[in-house]
């Protein structure tokens, strides 16, 4: 195998010869630049240099090895230029964010002092890098939707009975046959390493030891099988799929999933085009700002020219550009079915009408979801959606599982929804963030409080086990009851 | 009997051999750790060492009797050894709380100055320990509930009449059969000692200047009998019971209430398991910090390992670890008519459904109430239930009493119950603000603050007394005025 | 004319024999102690000395006549006397809120830079005493009502139509057959002398410019016969009556009025007790406290009996010790026909069943008020009350004149209430503001102000006289606007 | 032609003898003092001087060719004088506003920084004068209904519909006929100049490069000849009529407008007497306070007398103190059909009734509009008219062509308003912010980022055309989402 100096490498960073190194491994993406989802632009800028800090947190570890064929793997770096760019790194001067994430993270509260995943998440603005916490927290345009997602929990109060056998109290439940120690999932949460190094492997650990399943998405940075490797033998594991425009490959990867024991199928079909995240598209400009000052309009400069080579869709855009925008139940569910005997559930469901047509379409289960608020700014709240479905078809709860997702942060919050029919809840930041600042320990600290705080509320409204919730113990109210702390 | 030196008792500083001092007296522990509602952890904070600046605020002076065998009462401490204790807390440096408390006390305003309830309750918050102040306005999770349960208030205006003669203006009631001098009594609050060193009896002594009944907690920081003590002999007490989980303890209790002259039996079934009250819990937490700087994650440590040996239940789970949490309408309530003769009232009714079936168990009175917010998060207003109840099922305002707390500030709030039908209505936070800020006279102010304000309102509502109030004065309304104060 | 010493004057200063010098003249007011509607307090805090600066502002000039009989009118102060005291008091230091006013006082904008009646408040709101502005302002209990008045209107939007004639537009009316120039009047604001010296008088002579009709109130800080001196001979004065319990000296009121000219009675029955106005109560301790400091609760002290000889009523409660609270439709309208020819009109109407009994009880005209907020809180706002009368009772306004006032800022605010039937409206504090600030020229304004703006929405909502608007130009809306000023 | 020194024309300086200069030129203005729009005062502030400055930016060039009479054209400025007044102009001391507009202008963000129409608005808030801000920015009274323009598109959510094609979507349309990329054009918006020095002509070639039309006001800071110079030959333009009161005059501009290539007459019907923009009107005063200190109520000085010559109507009043205030359906139409072939929109409908009143009066199209809430305040937020109009007279859709504007401000609202029916929205203040910062390319960028926001949504809602979208696709709501923002 050839090894190369830095000065080799250096000498292609054009798009006509364009070479990175990457964990001191030198490969030629010169034919790769055209197919990048995140376009020719991000990886030019590191033509010819190291890209490891860049390219590391938001890649799956195989993504080369997948993308690149083995005849541009060039070889490694030569010792001594190893040596001087491990030299260079560490006398790299920090960045005045990393430098407020290493002091915060400095300061983080013993987990025995998290009472709440909203404490939890506290933790985790304060320690993430600026670019990590714009990703994840990022909603679409001016992030209503995602606001009124947890608000819409507010207006529904229960009528709580007493008087009712409540000592012993289970909160487990079954999620497609399979067993959940309380009634929530892990809802595809991506890029998980840009919060902690081993990313989203805490959160399986952690899914583990809380007794709960985790779905794993498309768009992880560890791949399929690094998670799968993270679980215990015994974990049941679902899959969320971001379909692939091309039939054949997306065949091909229903199918490496299904073999390496994923349980579920989650067709997500809310995400077909990245959402206007602001939030994360802005998120490098500020960074930026802040280390090295603001940078002001000249006219004439190529920056007025509005749109050339901008990405505009964020981390986002660049995870789904190759996906597939043309979706109908006629042709993608019977191709589904054809290539898997996996179950399948539709993920990002938005009306009652959608709800009834994926269950004549014979899917397993739906997932009321407008993706955490992140797509269409003005979609209904899944609580919401999962209210009207209750009201005008509540058929269909017999038809297939319903779950829903979105600004889930309370046990309340679960229990409100398994009243209306939900047979469990998705939730997908919280558990970034736990993770993000504890790791492992805090996913299943997220998990512990949610089970004692379900378990306190059942108790309260005088249900021992789920399936006594009902819709009566639900009441909607008209007024808007005032949270300070959202 | 034996008297014990400071380093003898010191070696029992384990759970093999647990002892402890209180008020200069020794008790061997040692068998009662696994008893300790509390837990065993907080005893054992304190083996081998003096306990009395922590046990006193929150246990009855009889709680030692009851529940540490004599045998176990191993005498008193030493002469020269309490000179050493009296010496040492003398020299103790006061905590920065303890300095803020003893400030603002020095600084609250006369009484005459005092012209609400919420003025009563801003002079209190000043002079509250840390402590105190969150375990009493604390409530479930974030709070809702509790803000709620006062705006629900707001929703009610009045249809005021006028040219109607209101110069004689009466508004005296009786509950139960028992003269009150307005609709309004005391509800069960505990712990009243954390205010105020002469506790629930400040509250005692004022109801009866004030012409009002207490409702007197299972968990007062004073000893039922001790509360009986400081009542006139003519005054009328009420006893709100947290049924204990062995029938046979919980029937000595109850007997034990009704000879010492207690006049009904308000069974409390809203809090058969501890609310999640995050602001309680916390308080020691901030307590510390405030004394001895904050403290940071260490990886590896025992508070890591989430909620090991951990207090996640405040002072409120201690207080109701022994409750029935298995009480029904067809056991529990047959019971409590065959142990005692008393009237009985069901403290804790949340919905239509429940006031029926308590009218329908037969039982005297009901008491609408979700326990200040302190328990379910998300239970309605006790004030919306109550409208409820008015349209759907009146006829039970005929067959039982009913009452209603929680969020009562106003005199128009008890007037607006009052109207509903809502034969009269507790409060219970006020009284323990009004107490620990100026003992028995906050108390008698704090009812006739709240006399004044309702005979205000009855005269500018154009009734003469309170049987003239009826739900045809109230215009529900459905927008949300605004209110600055809360 | 005897004439006295200070020294003399001194030796009676208890309640065995109590002299008060009012503008150098000398009263014995022993036996009108008693019946002080102020109660004795106050007077006996001046007893044997000058009380002429806190007696001016809030009594007419004829008070003393009419309430000290002669033989106690001693005389007057001796002319050192006289001199001494007039030194005395230019050499009293100012208060700190004295000296506040004189420098904003300096300070007004010019009166042509006042475009809205909430500028003009604005600038009230500066150059007030504090006690003015808290007599004012303030408004029951947390001035909740005070708020919806206003916030009532926000509600109310209009159908606008276009393409009609409105070069023409004619905003005169009439009120009981007199002409007015909008359909606006003075609703009875008393007390203007504590904002400028010369009081009611201002707003007469500002209303007679404007061209609107001033309701006079009968706790005015001027004479009823000192208002009409300062009117305009063709000028009309409505006059605002708090009936007197006694109905002989009631009799003898009306009958004064109606010799003095006033054209209509408006007999107050929302006002028969005073209202709980804290921010009014508490207004002198602030005062005090800025001056002196604050002062803190003794145990033992006088302070510590509640309500031990406090004024808990304010400003208001003096003013209407004696007014009659057992009126009724049957026997208080009959005995006001008798006694006068005048118009009738019931001032507090407050719901839609009293403004029918009023219609049956043949009065002239209803005013629906809730006196500003400053009696009942959460009586309902006027503005509802009118929506409220216009869809359920709509015969009412054929047989009465129905006028509203409370909230009332704007132009549109004046045009929705006569598109829902109104004949006009009544505006209170915003007129004591203007003359307090600017005299005769700011009540002028404030009437320009709103005949400005009363124009341009009628010609914006496409109507050229006032008896084109109708309710199908208002549309009720069930969201809350966002007020940003309110 | 004669030259004149600046000696000489300051003679000329009051209403007997009024000469100004413009631009080097001299103008005798005795006699047009009084038919100015803007009132005689301000021109006989610069009497006899150079007026220049405030002259530029809110006149078309061609004004004075119109306006003044060629005999009163006197000829030009003597060089010398030129010259002076050049060195005077370019030593004239920076007033503050104009210092901090100059520092704002060198620290605009790069325009591809730019993600939102909002992101835009807060670039041009800071680098307009106060007087150019305070004109576009201001909208009647207190400025309410122009805020619920805005809110009152957060009451409609999406029903998203998913598993549909959209990888193509075409998002364009046409209007009257004519094409637009999207559903959008640009509403009459005035005084371009005020922010850019090149004004509407901006707006003109931006609207070119984005593929939408502009709506050209009566009130441009250009002549219609200007910006038709600026359009491309292919390009679409209307214009916006303000009616002259007299028919001939108006005649005559309209058959000038049709003959210069205008499309399309927009009659505006909600603007015949100016709005109370309380914000413009104050604009002067702040600016003047800034730069000489506040000035103070002097008793007695002419200010005093309210309203003696004062411009309460801002710039507004003066554009249209000529317009005609008594049009009608039954005379207006017909005689603008008589003059003109093009198609006639109604400009500024405000109620459902008006609706069907233009379609029977068969105009070709109507504007849901209440002048950007510039005019009536409490008028109804357009996309509320235009959700009635749906609900209650859907047929009107077939009849004419139905456009709202006011308050648009993100993709999801325009596509909200075409699934209710709109054909497409207008635009107004948005597009003068763009041009005034970042001149043509601000307005191309404007038009890009909303047809990114339009595809976006319609992508996410399911749909590949906007005939796709129709009002099943929309939920209102009853609740307020929370907008942080706005």
């Amino acid at each position: 195998m050839a090894s190369w100096t830095l000065q080799q490498v250096a000498q292609h960073n054009s798009s006509n010869s364009c070479w990175v190194i990457i964990q001191n491994k030198v490969y030629d993406v010169t034919d790769f630049l055209a197919e990048h989802p995140g376009g020719p632009e991000i990886i030019l800028k590191y033509a010819g240099r190291d890209a490891t800090s860049v390219y590391e947190p938001i890649h799956p570890p195989d993504a080369l090895d997948k993308n690149i064929p083995q005849s541009k793997h060039l070889g490694k770096l030569e010792a001594s230029s190893a040596n001087l760019l491990r030299i260079e790194k560490e006398n790299l001067r920090q960045s005045r964010d990393e430098l407020r994430v290493e002091q915060a993270r400095k300061q983080m509260p013993p987990l025995d002092r998290i009472l709440s995943l909203r404490d939890m998440e506290n933790v985790a603005k304060h320690i993430l890098s600026h670019k990590a916490l714009a990703y994840y927290s990022s909603a679409a345009d001016d992030e209503i939707t995602n606001n009124e997602n947890a608000r819409a929990f507010l207006r529904f109060f229960f009528q709580a009975r007493v008087m009712r056998p409540v000592s012993h109290c289970d909160p487990s439940t079954t999620i497609l046959g399979f067993k959940s120690s309380i009634p929530v999932f892990v809802s595809g949460a991506a890029l998980a390493k840009l919060g902690h190094p081993e990313g989203e492997a805490n959160i399986t650990r952690g899914a583990f030891k809380g007794g709960i399943i985790q779905m794993v998405s498309s768009n992880a940075s560890l791949s399929p099988n690094a998670i799968m490797d993270a679980a215990d033998q015994s974990q049941c594991l679902f899959f969320q799929l971001y379909k692939h425009r091309n039939d054949s490959i997306a065949e091909q990867r229903v199918r490496a999933i299904e073999k390496l024991g994923y349980k579920a199928i989650f067709l997500t079909v809310d995400a077909i085009v990245p959402g206007n995240r602001e939030r994360d598209i802005r998120s490098p400009w500020i960074v930026d700002e802040q280390e090295n000052g603001p940078i002001y309009y000249q006219p004439g400069s190529p920056a007025d020219f509005p749109e050339a080579g901008q990405n505009l869709f964020g981390t986002a855009g660049a995870l789904i550009a190759n996906d597939d925008r043309d979706m109908t139940w006629e042709k993608t569910i019977p191709w589904l079915r054809r290539v898997s005997d996996l179950p399948i559930i539709i993920k990002g469901i938005q009306c009652v009408e959608d709800a009834v047509l994926a269950a004549e379409a014979g899917v397993d289960g739906i997932l009321l979801s407008n993706h955490g608020g992140r797509q269409l700014e003005f979609s209904l709240p899944p609580m919401e959606v999962l209210y009207l479905l209750r009201r005008q078809r509540p058929g269909v709860f017999e038809r297939v599982e319903v779950y829903i997702d979105g600004g889930i942060r309370r046990g309340t919050d679960v229990v409100k929804a398994v009243c209306l029919g939900a047979k469990a809840v998705g939730l997908g930041r919280p558990f970034l963030y736990a993770q993000s600042a504890y790791g492992v320990d805090g996913v299943s600290k997220t998990i512990e409080i949610l089970k004692r705080e379900i378990i306190t509320a059942m108790r309260l409204i005088g249900v021992s086990t789920l399936n006594e919730l009902n819709p009566e113990m639900i009441h909607r109210i008209d007024w808007q009851p005032i949270y300070a702390k959202l």
